[in-house]
């Protein structure tokens, strides 16, 4: 495929990545685990492409978690080993689909019907298996306060012929949702309530390999609660608005934007671009909880992208019918979803183009 | 492939459509264009499958509608012609991009500047370029109550030597976000509105070959006033919860459903199921005009689809773990087009499978 010299040979729209910013990202966190002694292994959900993931290997990541299973074969057959599905898998069907994975797995459970299957239709080398706990985010998972039965599922595991237990895992998705200056408080008790657990797995006599914690925003602060073990965090690796927005990262460090062309202007202050919602999702925050615009125009204070219809993005402002913009998109997992390729860039220049291979993994 | 007999072959989650529905609302369709006498264009945007435009054209429309280039492409491929690309396209490329097409094709423009673009990009054949208006949606296109600007820039088409004024387009989106009950009304004045300016571009001196209006709620209603000629809705061949919720149809001709699991069920009245906004999109409503839930769970009026994460749907009522559910989606273009292939099916029968070809077509 022909690689333009420069993005105004791209077509759009496009996406593009400023490797520098991708690359602090990567080695920030990478850093920030180094330091504390644990173990991170990125979630690939985010970027979607070996590419990013073999940068995350060569600066020590132990593995890799993936959401679902077909996610996770992308990168096995791409050769990377020890692979975490994070998902409740549920039926035979989907732990076949495991089985087959050219790699080392692991897996999670959050109920002991969950772990009756898999223990069913696994065999060889057992399969080791994490207690999903929710720490507060009301999605899957044995809630936190609720010692006993983390405990139960925990031995449920043990006891399981074919099955391992492999400690505990948790994902503090609620902080997406938060105020600013809510984000390190919720860190904080995601390692906390998680270390707490393995204290009652272990005064129950079960060892707790991993104690394994991951989302970006609480990343820094859940890292500094000693005994976590393990950091899963996906979004760091690009960023976007709503690490902005909370506080995370300055602008500066979002990698990833949409690459865009006015290409109507009704009014001196609405113009609508060739990237809509089949570009940038409809998607505004984690989980749902949307806030603010659909994305920042960089360096264009001047212009909001304030709506999405399929394919166009209506912007409030005075822009110019044929003008190119760049814009950090509010979320970058579902961003990253929609496209095939995305461009790494250096500035203007285009580097290197990357097929998103895990695209529309969902089973 | 292999193709399973029933869906309970299929892994999940998988787009299911259902045969019978799908013939009724593309029959119903052909049927009211033909009784006003009106030509069908159906906009390709809704299923993005060549195996339903092939069943469009055996009803008798006349060619297909697209929101992109390279989503004509693939119907070019395919052998279909008379594509209407109905987008402002700008820049040289783009329209360098249309000429490439094999078929017949045309285009629209919403000012003098695009109308110059494709003028000087375009060769031999005249392009049939419309006049984009927009008659409330307040997106692209001259307004309807400036008749002068539409009328010069329907002079302007006629003036340009590569191009030929091909007629009046509209689309009336802003029936989406209506209450059922202003329906009737929007369709109305968007055919009114059309016809009105067609009838001021006339008093110029010019024809007016085509007067298109296009959306699936309003098309019923536009199709009646006498003077519009062309109809060019999209959705009506799938259905969704939109359509239900302003009344343009009952939930029985929706088509499209998510076959989805239950893969979760950490309290009594909560449940999680394996399709999430990677699955449903983040989008309730067109133009991002939110409604309601994410679907409707069909049979099933003890359970919501209330929100979504990436790759769980959040899920209100007595699920039980391992069930599964279909789910009627909120907005079906943007499901389809996260898909990478679509089954067909009478019941729990499956028929067929088809590729969504025109998935992610966003250039």
């Amino acid at each position: 495929l022909n690689l333009p010299r420069t993005i105004a040979g791209l077509d759009t729209p496009a996406l593009l990545i400023e490797r520098s910013r991708l690359d602090a990202n990567l080695a920030e966190m990478a850093a920030l685990c180094a330091r504390y002694g644990v173990r991170l292994r990125p979630h690939v959900k985010t970027h979607k492409c070996p590419a990013i993931a073999a940068r995350q290997r060569a600066l020590g990541a132990v593995g890799l978690c993936a959401a679902k299973v077909s996610e996770a074969a992308v990168f096995a057959a791409a050769g990377f080993d020890d692979l975490l599905v994070a998902y409740p898998l549920t039926g035979a069907r989907k732990v076949a689909a495991l089985r087959a994975l050219p790699a080392r797995v692991s897996t999670l459970a959050d109920d002991v019907e969950g772990v009756r299957e898999l223990d069913a239709a696994w065999s060889g080398e057992p399969l080791p298996v994490h207690v999903k706990v929710d720490v507060g985010l009301g999605r899957v998972g044995v809630r936190w306060d609720r010692p006993e039965a983390v405990v139960a599922l925990a031995q449920a595991i043990d006891a399981a012929p074919n099955l391992r237990f492999a400690g505990l895992l948790t994902h503090a998705g609620h902080a997406y949702g938060a105020a600013p200056e809510d984000v390190a408080r919720i860190g904080r008790e995601e390692g906390e309530r998680l270390v707490a657990l393995a204290g009652a797995v272990r005064d129950a006599g079960l060892e707790v390999p991993s104690v394994s914690v991951g989302s970006t925003p609480t990343a820094r602060h859940a890292v500094a609660v000693p005994g976590v073990t393990e950091l899963r965090p996906g979004v760091y690796a690009l960023n976007d608005a709503n690490q902005v927005r909370l506080g995370v990262v300055p602008v500066e460090r979002c990698a990833l934007s949409v690459l865009t062309t006015v290409v109507s202007r009704p009014d001196p202050d609405r113009a609508f671009c060739d990237a809509g919602s089949k570009v940038f999702s409809s998607d505004r925050g984690a989980h749902g909880q949307a806030h603010g615009d659909h994305g920042l125009v960089v360096d264009r204070p001047d212009l909001r992208l304030v709506a999405l219809s399929e394919e166009h993005g209506w912007l409030r402002g005075p822009a110019r019918r044929g003008e190119r913009l760049r814009v950090v998109p509010a979320h970058t997992c579902p961003v990253v979803n929609l496209a095939a390729e995305v461009w790494l860039v250096d500035g203007d220049d285009v580097l290197e183009r990357w097929d998103v291979a895990a695209r529309g993994c969902v089973r």
